[in-house]
Parts: C-alpha cells; structure tokens; sequence
C-alpha cells in the first residue's frame, strides 16, 4: 500500500512530477461522462512511459482470439474495447523543439481532478533544454451536459522567452491499442476537412464499422484579449492538425481554447456525423468555456446531492469513497440502455471493456438506489435482450430446448472471452443474473419485470442449471462438476457450493416466480408459447434438484466447502505467506496457486453475502472465520463483500480494514496494477461495504432496514439513498442515527431492529 | 474407419486419384530416413489442398507463444518443427501451363510406399487442358545409406505431343510454416549458387540460426539414352532453378534424375555446408540412381532382417505392423543421441516435431528390443542431458533443492509448451522418465547405468515428487492436488491415481538404487557432492509417502479411482455415444468432455500396464472391466496398452480389436486426422501390442517370459527380439510356439511358465 496522492475531502492531488507514477496517474485522474472516456494523458504529448488511452462507449473491435490450442466451443473473438482518436493534442513549440516533460526540467507540477466540479486541473514550469521555461496551466472536463463535448483550457506563460511560440492542436487517429492480438490497427480514416480553426476527423473501424467524428475548433486569447489568427493545416492519413504561431514576450500569457466533439454512429446516423459534430462545436464556443465549466459545477453538484456520502473524522475514507463514486458516475450514467460497466471502464483496456458478472453482483445495487429504478432496470434489460444469445451460446455447448448460458464476457450478448476455464465453466455468473432480478424486484416492488422480461431470463437460467446436474449415484444427490466459482484460483472443481447453492436458489425462485404470473392468463399464454414452457413436466426435475442438490460441507460443522475435496489442502493462512510473494499471482507459478488453498475472491462469503438471510449468525460466523483468513484478495471484488459480513459479526476492525482496502484500493494501489487502468466495477462495492456494511442496510421481503456501526476513528458519516421512490438521507454520529426523508410519501423502516414510520419530510432520530 | 488404401504385405497402395484423401495420403506415403524426411507432396506441385512438408532433423524454431492471458510460469517459446526447403521441385511445362493434377484429367493414378525397399512410387496419365497426354512415372527415396541424400527418377512419356517440354528443377526455401503463431517465415538466405546441372541454396533459421544448405544435380536422359542440355537458371530470394527444354514427339519418354543433398549445420561446420553438400551430390551422382536403390533396398533389408513382424492369415493386421515399423525406422535410426521421436515423426507439423513423454512410454520398448542397447540408452542420455533444464523447470515453478520436472514439451530441454493445464499439471511425464531407467536396466541388465545418469535423474525427479506432495490432515494421507493425469480428458484434478502411483513408485525405486550404488565409495562421494544429498534426511520424508500416499478406490472393491471424485461422474459406457458425436472431441465442447465420465486414453490401466506385476489377475480384470467401457481411445497412445491387458486377461478379441485401431489407427485414419500427420511414437505401441500383447513378452526381475495367443483368424505371427545380447526369433502357430536363437551365447526363459534354456542358435518348440 503505497499513499501517494495528496488526501484531501473533494480532490484527488499530485504534488510534484513522478514519472515513475506516469502510467498510475493517468488513470487515477481519468475523466468520463459515460458517453465517452480519457485517461489523463498529457495535451503536449510525453516520449516517457503512457498508455494514451480515449473511449467512446459502445465501440470495439472482435479481435482474432489468440489460444495454443483450441477447444471446441471457444468464441471466435475476444472484444477489444477500442482506443479511438486522440483529442487532447496541444503541443507548445519553442525554436522548433516540442515540449516534452520527459525532456525538460519540470517544478512546480501539480495535478488535481476535482471531483466536485468534475474537471481535470494540471500546472508547471518546464525549462526546456534550450533554456526556455513555461509555466503551463491546463485544465479540462467532459460535459456532464452535453456529452458529446469536451472543452481544454490550456495554458502557456514566457517565464524567460520572447519569440513566436508555435503551438500544433490536432486530432490523431492513427493510435495504436496495447491490447490487440496481433498488433493490428483498428481505424481507418473515412473522411476529414480542416478549416481556419475548425477540424473534423471521421474514423471508422475494421470490421464492425462503427464510425467516429472527432471535431475540434480553436480559440485562443493572449494576456486576456482575443488573439486571432491564420492557421497552417496539416492533414495526413488518420490526423488533422492545426498549426499556430503566436508571436511572445517574457510574461506574456496565451491560452488555447479547444472546444471538442466526439460524435459516434451508435447514436446518429453515419451521413450525419460530421454535421452533428459542427452544431456541438457551435454550441459550446457559442457557451464560452466559463459557461461550460460552470454548468459542468452544477451538474455534478445534482449527482452529488443524491451521491455523496460524507464522512468525518477520516479523510482517507472521505476521499476514497468519493473517487468511487465520482470514477462510477463518469463511467454510466444508466441513460442508454446498449451501455453496461467494463470493469475498468473508459481508464484502460485491459477486460476489454467488456461486460462480465460484476455488473449484477456489484454495480446494481448502487445505481438502483442512487439513480434510481429506471438506471436499474436498464441494466436488467440490457441481459433481457441478450437473451436470445444467450440460448445460442448454451447451445453451442451441447445444451437445448431454450436453456441461457450467459457470456462471462460480452460486447453485444455474445461470449467473447477465450479460456476455457472461464469462458466455459465460470457459468456463476447465469446466477449472479438470475440474482439482480430478484434483488431488483425486492428493492423497488416492480414485480411487472417479471412479465416484461424478468421471467424469461429466470426460466433459461433455470434450463441452464436443469441441464447442467446429473443425478450422483454415489453421492445419492445431484452434483455440479467441472466448474469454476467465483474464486478464480481454483478451476475445473466439482459441486462448488455457491454455484450450487446459487443454482438452487434459481430454480426454486423461478418456481415462485411462476407461481405469481400464471394467474394472468393473456400473459401465460404468449409466455408459455413464446418459451416452450412445459408446467410440471419441466418443474418437477426443477423441485427433485432444490431437494438434493449436493452442498458441500465440513463434517459436523457449520462450514460449507468451497468445492468438494477443499480440505484435503494445506490449510494455512494468508498471513503466514511471505509479503514478499505477494500478491501471489504476480509471483507464484500458475499451479502452485491452483493447488494452494488461497481464495482470491470471496466464494463462499460470496453466497453468504447474497443470501445473509437464509443462515443463522453462527453459520455466518463460522464461514467468516475459516475463509477469511485464507482469502488474499487479489480480487477487487473481494474486499467489500468481507467487509459487509465482518461489520454484520461485529468485527468493525476488519470491517474498517477492508473497506478501505476496497474505496482506496487504486488510489494506494494494494494490488500493483492501477497503472493498466481502474477497477470500476469493484467501486460500487466500495458503496456496498458503506451502506450494507456500516450502515446495515438490508431489504428482507421487501422491508427496508438498517443496523448501523461507526467504525473506529470515525465522527460520522452520511449517505443518502431512494427506496421505493423515497429519498432518504441516513447519518450516523456517535450518538445516534438520523434519518431522514427528502420525498413526499411515508416509508416504513426498520432501525436496530425496532420499527418506524418515516413522514414525509421528516427526520427520525435514534440513539446508538 | 475407412479401409482406403489397398491392402497389401508390403506395400501402402492408392489406385485412383482421390483429391479428397490428398492431405491424408501425403502422410501416409511420407518418406523418411532419420535425418530427413518428407510428405508425399508431388514433384510437379499441386494447387489443390496439400501442406508442403520437409524436414531436417533437429532443426525448430521458438515461436512466440500465443496465450490468451498469460500465466506465471509459462514457457517464454513454443517450438515449432520447422518446414524446410522444398526440394522435390521437377515440373513439366507444355505451352506454357504447368502440370497440376488439379488441373488435368488423371487416370491410371498409383502411388505404392514400398515398405520393403523404402520407395515412393507414383504414377498417372494427365490430360492437360491442350489436350496434352503425358505419362508420368516418378519413383523417389531418401537414402538410408547415406542419410543427407535422397534421389528422385521422373519420367514423363508423350502419349500424344510432338514439341517441347520444359522442366523445372527447384529447390524453394521460400516455405510458409502452417503451424506458425503469427504467419511469421522462418528461414533467411545465406547463400546460393546455380550450375549448369547444379545448384545450391543455403538458408539458416531466424533466431537460432540453424543452417542447412540444399542442393540438387540434374541429369537427364532421353529414350534410355543421356541427353545433354543447357539449362537457363533462375535466382530468386530463396529459391534456384535449372530450367531445361527437351524436344519431344510422341511415344518419346525423358527421365529426370534428380540428386539431391540436404546437409545441416547440426552436423557440419557453417562454412563447410556447401563444399559437404558438392561431396555428396558427386558421391550420388557417381553412384547413379540404380545403385543407390540396390543399396537402398539392402539397408532396408536389414533392417527388416531384425524388425520384420510376419503375419500370416491377416493381411490387413500384417500391413498394418509393417506400415508402423516401417514409419518407426525412418523416424528415428538411434544413431544420434541429440534426437528424438516426435509425436508426427517427419510427417507433419502438429506437435511441435517436439520430444514427449511418448519416448520413454511407448517408444523404448520397440527401439530397445530391436535396434538394441546402445539406442535405448542414447534415448535416457538425451534426457540426463536435460536435466539441469529440468532442475531449472521445477525451480522456475516454486520448487527447490535439485527437484526436477522434465518438461511435457522440449525440443532442447525446455518446456516449450504453453497449456497451464498440461504444462504445469501433466506432471506425471517425470514419472514415466523415471520408469524408463527401471525399464531399461530391467531389459539389459546395463546397471552401470545408474551411476553415468540414471541415477541423478531418478533423484532429481524423487526430490520433485517429494516436494509435490503434501500431508491432508483429512485424508491422513499425503495428497497430490491439481495434476492432469494421461487421459488429458480430465484437467486440474486431484490425486490421480496414475501419477500418485507411479511416484510412490519412483521414491521406493530411487531408494532401491541409492541402496545398490552406494558401497562404491568414490562414486558415492562424487555423486552426494554434485547433487547435495541429504541422505537419511533427505529420504526420511520419501519413506513417508512411499507408506501413506493416498491411492483413490472404490469401495469394498479392487477398482483404483482414477482421481477423488470419479465415482460423481455420469458413469455411462461409450458404446452408449451416438456415433455421429465421435471422435467427441471434435463434437463436444471442452467443458462438456471435461466432466464427462469418458477417457481419452490409459489412465488407470497405464498404470496397471507399466506395473502389471504388481497386482493380482483379478485387480488387473476389475479396473480393465471398469475402465475400458468408459474408454473413447481419442489418443493414439490408448489402444496398445488396451491390447496387452485384454490378451493378458484372455479377452481375445478386445485385444484384436485394439491392435487393429493402434496399427491400423492412420492407414485406416479412425481418429479423422490422418491429414495433419502421421501418429508416429504410437507406432510403437503396436508392436508392444504384438510382442507384449499377443506374444505375451514380460520381463520380469530380468527373467524374459513368453505367453503367446493366436488372434483369431490369424495363422502365425513371427518377431523377432534381442534380449540381453541374445536375438530371438519368435514364431506362433496354431500348434506350437517356436523360439529360435540366431546368436552365440544361452539365454534362459520362460514360455507359458516354464522355464527353458535356449542355446546358441538353437531352436525351442513348445505345443500350445
């Protein structure tokens, strides 16, 4: 754990240049608008180490998939998410040598997102080598408001220089992705135009054909006055460029506005891009970036009224859960229902900003109930619509009459993941689907879902699971081999217990599900003709597998197994492994973790956490207390599910140790890898340990509760919530607990256990 | 099974012209003389589906290799056999358009692989699209008397042209690698020259800078009469030609010799390729075509003189034995102990060309017993050779302490394969390397070889085994977690019975053998100095596990578990398949296989084959009764050890069935993939199906022992053997069973339990 960045509640700031922190810091300091996604590379450019990196949602590339060898079933691609043009550039030139920090001697950096106004701040002195020095000043945002646009306001000051400072402002295409299978190049140029101070660059890509108008138009000022200009164009394959000489004193100030438009083929048609693209670019010069960058404050000061949460008494934890939230709203905005949440959203490409499970298991909950229903409904949907797919897929492996096997990994519905123990046996993930339309239906009541799409999927996901079990004559119950769990050091187990109990679960929800629709006739009909529904002679292997379906189990003890066999391991413990090993997977060969009794993620505590309700505290306990210690939490998804259980035993110690392993575990870097990129999804687990954990926040049929701790060291802390179209706002001070209503509407609750009723407008207080 | 080719004693013959069996027949009739060797792709070229293959022992290349996400551990290379320069280039030319047999219309098409003379003959009528008839008749070998040389007689008849015909005599380096990772070619120029009746072409490999120079001289006559001619040359990057122009009228017939030399910088000096290659070709030349065939078909002779297997009553089981020895001898001759028998041989490029555990498996038994002592022994030094890469493989795994782990996949003593599941879990490879030693010195009495090598392999392999176990306090048992057993049918599981079995075996046999060598004090010393052995120490903790490592069994039964869990599985039968699913490996999805009862290969019955003596008849009859139902034999390496059970458990019929699938596995291609190449090293699993199985050959505490049966509809079989410095032969009839000694010196044996003294060249009848 390494604590770098300045801690500070609303910012996130590097104080000083660390090239060696290059890659990390250009994603720590992303910036997104879910429409589109940059990492915080430098305008003038930089020959040291970076990974230029700008995303356009929606867009990518089925790359050949590169295997040794290849399996029958395998998808014929693995989904890049695409690395599109380049539209920072801003390169001061000074007697023809560009600025580069990686040449210059740079003081005085200092970088700071702010994430309450939603903007990227950076400023510095560079000498050059000539002996020149700058004082660069650059700031720029993502338009919350209009999210096809993006605005810089960059900077130069003559600290000692008088001369024509040339300054090249382009547009550049020609950009490679780190990640393709066989370095391959995925644009190709469909038109450009380049005007006095406007450019406009249409891109499309290989393959698939999506098209892209990067667009820029040029302002630029000098010590505060309006500075015009001719400017010289460059154009060349895949880049547009505009080329200005502004002639300088020493203390003179000139500053380049560049006013920007993404516009992408998902969301106009291919003919109109460019146009698109001039009226976004009139619309936001016609604002001025003062205008712009004040509605930029207000509209995140909106997200922030329903998103924040306040914490006092700990800064770290205040930064921490707020760059959470703040990286989560840059990465969806829940508007378009085709988007979904990469795991690393617009800050890299490793995961191929594809869709995996963590969607469902960890983003849902947040944005249900800080977004709001329709934001959740949304992601629902988005599997609705796959669906079809997702028969194809199960069928491709050898199952049939309408069984889903969801993508562990997907651009479009399709798997597009190429290993084989987790493309074909990670099949967790149909239950973490089946899951989110219970959890969701539990959260808002909307049991329409059902009819409008909810039940389909429940009842694929169920064929699934049907199809999957045999019957064991051995163990005298149905048994799930050959799988992978949620804890992907392991692979290929057999009866994985919250697959199993997952699978279970499924099934007897479908069951109930069904149960509630039959009675309207109109819709059972089309249902059962639509699926091929067949009543009791379907349901009935359904019930026998809910009564003996094989969970593993620690003879006379409250322990599940995570897989059959588990404890024939050596059952040593995490802290017994050298620090210098770890993280394991960056130092251990590939079998020796397999076989080795180290859990990367919870698994067990993973159903534990999904089904609380179901197991008795002790139960609870016991799991907790023979997992944890063996868990190394090399995923990010692992920390804030243990911190939920720790904090529902009492342990607020671990609680407060993993909750913050989890809110700052990229801004400490625990696991050594935020230089390819952030864990987005795992964010929203972040929220989960906050809220579920500290607040004890639970909903048990439909009824909400809280159970809330203050961890140690803390004075308080706020979060704010809707739950059944009531905003409330809970706090909680050493003494008690405050929650309050926002909404008009009453809301019955339960606080320590103890039943009330919250007016409308009111405020509830109870002691602690 | 497709009975294609004509059956036949001696020879593999094709009547007709079958463009859809051209890619299995390239293999089938492909040439080899240990050094070189070749698919049976046509002098003229081909446009139609054909994979160009020629071969220089020892030659690779360490192609990058292609993951989907890296594992720690992983090999940096995957090493490809490479595709060598093209030598057999003659193509007649008439009006311009090249011969293709795409093209023109084919009768009288024959192609015979004389076994006896180790000859490619081929020969057809073509009409081309003129009108043109031409007879062609081409007649080819690689020479077993001198190895860098091989000669090609082409004759082409005018049936129905009066005119010129050009031809063009070609050697191409410019050969794609189909089984390249990134359509990367591999081979450089070095050099070239061109003569009038001469040329040569030297190229070298990217990287590792192998070098091999090929060169051809031309000779050529015309209605039996020496025609002299002046040829135009043409150079290109990597490519010579002698281009000849030969008037011609109807009925006239011209015959192009071809000589040709392939001289690697294996074993010659760079610089002296050229002037090697020049020797040879003079030498060839000088000796003329006719000549060298009679030589040709005097070294085969010999060669058949000790390895011939004679089958009377069943020519296709005859054909069949012949094809595999015949395919074994132009693999590998055993007179350089640098190489080794690839999967493929010299037929095909899948696997790598790359040395695997079949060697020591299947392969010594065949090479030991008919080539001799020396051979076998050059096989285990190539592996003592390797073993400080082994120690170096284990290290780079975790382990330490002079633990080796030979790798699954080498070319020069590195792993150079990259599938985790096989890599680093197929462990049990060390084990059958280990078993080799035993199984040699059992053979040939040689224990001195323990202490030139055997013995240091033996330890370093018992120190991994060591390491890789562990005590389950569960089971009170040691464990060995996550391996893949042979039946590469199951990935990841734990305590494969095989591999636990074969590595109790390896500790009580390395401690037999310590026990044995360590009263030679000066060895001792120099050998516990060089390896760090702990004595007592060290073997304490083998003792351990040879007492209480754990063996997976049915309950109240005698049957072996093939891993923990076995009994979980769908315990369906292969008869029960719908024939249309197999081979289920190109039917069925991984995952599905993978938790599918069904087998690849021997698993548990290698295990009962390499250590028969071990267990009792009925042991051995309940695990072949359990297991061979459930077996899919999708290995080529399956059938043989299949056979030897079922003779030995008087199953006589199952044990015809499966010596016809091992020996006839290619010609009558029951796998579907005769195409890619030929199944070599399994080729030697037919003779151990023949001797061991039918012949019943054991040796036991180096007493030889003979228990013969007569398959049904067979009238006698003979082979012969040399054990101990004494050569056999055996012959069995319906009567009697006749072993002949054609050596000086008494061997002592048991046939059908008795014991017997055979003297010097003496022959023993014993009624049946």
């Amino acid at each position: 754990m390494k604590q770098y960045y300045t801690t500070d509640a609303w910012s996130i700031i590097e104080e000083g240049f660390n090239p060696d922190m290059a890659l990390s810091s250009e994603s720590i300091f992303s910036l997104g608008n879910g429409r589109m996604g940059q990492r915080a590379n430098f305008e003038e450019g930089y020959s040291g180490k970076t990974l230029l990196g700008n995303y356009v949602a929606g867009i990518y590339y089925p790359d050949k998939t590169r295997v040794g060898w290849w399996k029958n079933g395998y998808p014929e691609y693995f989904a890049k998410v695409l690395n599109a043009a380049n539209w920072i550039g801003i390169s001061p030139i000074v007697n023809d040598a560009p600025l580069d920090l990686a040449e210059a001697k740079v003081s005085d950096f200092r970088r700071e997102l702010n994430m309450k106004e939603g903007t990227l701040h950076r400023s510095f002195i560079a000498e050059m080598k000539d002996g020149t020095k700058l004082r660069v000043d650059a700031k720029r945002f993502l338009s919350m408001t209009d999210d096809e646009s993006a605005v810089i306001r960059y900077s130069v000051k003559s600290l000692n220089y008088t001369g024509d400072i040339k300054f090249r402002v382009s547009i550049d295409g020609d950009i490679i992705n780190q990640d393709s299978n066989y370095d391959e190049k995925f644009w190709d140029e469909v038109a450009k135009e380049v005007g006095n101070d406007e450019a406009y660059l249409t891109l499309k890509t290989k393959k698939l054909d999506f098209q892209v108008c990067t667009a820029q138009k040029v302002a630029v000022t000098k010590n505060g006055s309006k500075h015009a200009f001719d400017s010289d164009k460059t154009e060349r394959e895949k880049y547009v460029e505009h080329h200005l000489t502004v002639p300088m004193s020493q203390d003179d100030e000139v500053v380049i506005y560049k006013f920007v438009a993404n516009i992408s083929s998902e969301n106009h048609p291919k003919d109109g891009l460019m146009k698109r693209a001039a009226e976004v670019l009139q619309h936001s010069v016609s604002k001025g970036f003062e205008t712009m960058l004040e509605e930029q404050r207000k509209a995140w000061a909106k997200r922030w009224e329903m998103n924040d949460i306040e914490i006092k008494g700990d800064v770290a934890a205040q930064q921490g859960i707020r760059f959470n939230i703040f990286q989560l709203n840059q990465t969806y905005t829940g508007e378009d229902a085709r988007l979904n949440i990469g795991p690393k959203g617009f800050t890299g490409e490793k995961y191929g900003g594809s869709t995996y499970w963590d969607t469902e298991a960890y983003c849902l909950p947040f944005y249900m109930l800080t977004a709001g229903k329709e934001v959740a409904r949304n992601l629902l949907l988005y599997r609705y619509r796959h669906l079809p797919k997702a028969i194809e897929n199960a069928e491709k492996l050898g199952f049939k009459d309408g069984a889903a096997l969801y993508p562990m990994v997907t651009m479009n519905g399709e798997e597009c993941h190429n290993e084989w123990e987790i493309t074909f046996e990670e099949i967790h993930r149909n239950g973490a689907i089946a899951y989110a339309v219970y959890n969701y239906i539990n959260h808002t009541g909307d049991e329409a879902y059902l009819k409008e799409g909810g039940l389909e999927v429940l009842l694929g996901i169920s064929r699934f699971w049907s199809q999957r079990v045999h019957w064991s004559e051995e163990k005298k119950a149905f048994v799930m081999l050959g799988v992978t769990g949620p804890n992907e050091y392991e692979n290929n187990v057999n009866n994985n217990w919250y697959t199993n109990y997952i699978a279970k679960w499924t099934l007897r929800y479908t069951l109930e599900c069904l149960e509630k629709v039959k009675g309207d006739a109109s819709f059972w009909n089309a249902f059962t003709a639509k699926t091929r529904f067949g009543g009791a002679d379907e349901t009935k292997r359904w019930e026998a597998i809910v009564a003996d379906l094989h969970e593993p189990r620690m003879k006379d003890s409250k322990v599940y197994l995570q897989q059959d066999g588990f404890l024939d391991k050596d059952l040593r413990s995490a802290a017994d492994l050298d620090p210098a090993e770890r993280p394991i997977n960056q130092h251990w060969s590939w079998d020796r973790i397999l076989r080795s009794v180290f859990i990367k993620q919870a698994d067990v505590l993973q159903g534990m956490y999904f089904f609380e309700d179901h197991f008795d505290e002790e139960t609870l306990r016991d799991n907790f207390d023979f997992y944890e210690p063996k868990t190394v939490h090399e995923s990010s998804l692992s920390p804030c599910v243990h911190s939920v259980l720790a904090a529902k035993l009492g342990k607020d110690e671990k609680a407060l140790e993993m909750y913050l392993r989890t809110a700052r575990l990229d801004l400490d870097d625990y696991n050594n890898e935020a230089d390819e990129g952030l864990h987005i999804t795992s964010m929203a687990g972040s929220w989960i340990a906050l809220v579920e954990g500290f607040g004890g926040k639970r909903v048990v049929d439909g009824v909400l509760s809280l159970d809330p701790m203050l961890p140690k060291g803390w004075e308080s802390y706020r979060f704010n919530m809707v739950y059944r179209g009531v905003v409330i706002s809970v706090e909680v001070t050493r003494d008690e607990v405050k929650t309050a209503s926002r909404s008009e509407g009453e809301l019955e609750l339960i606080i320590y256990g103890k039943p009330y009723t919250l007016g409308a407008m009111k405020t509830i207080s109870v002691s602690r």
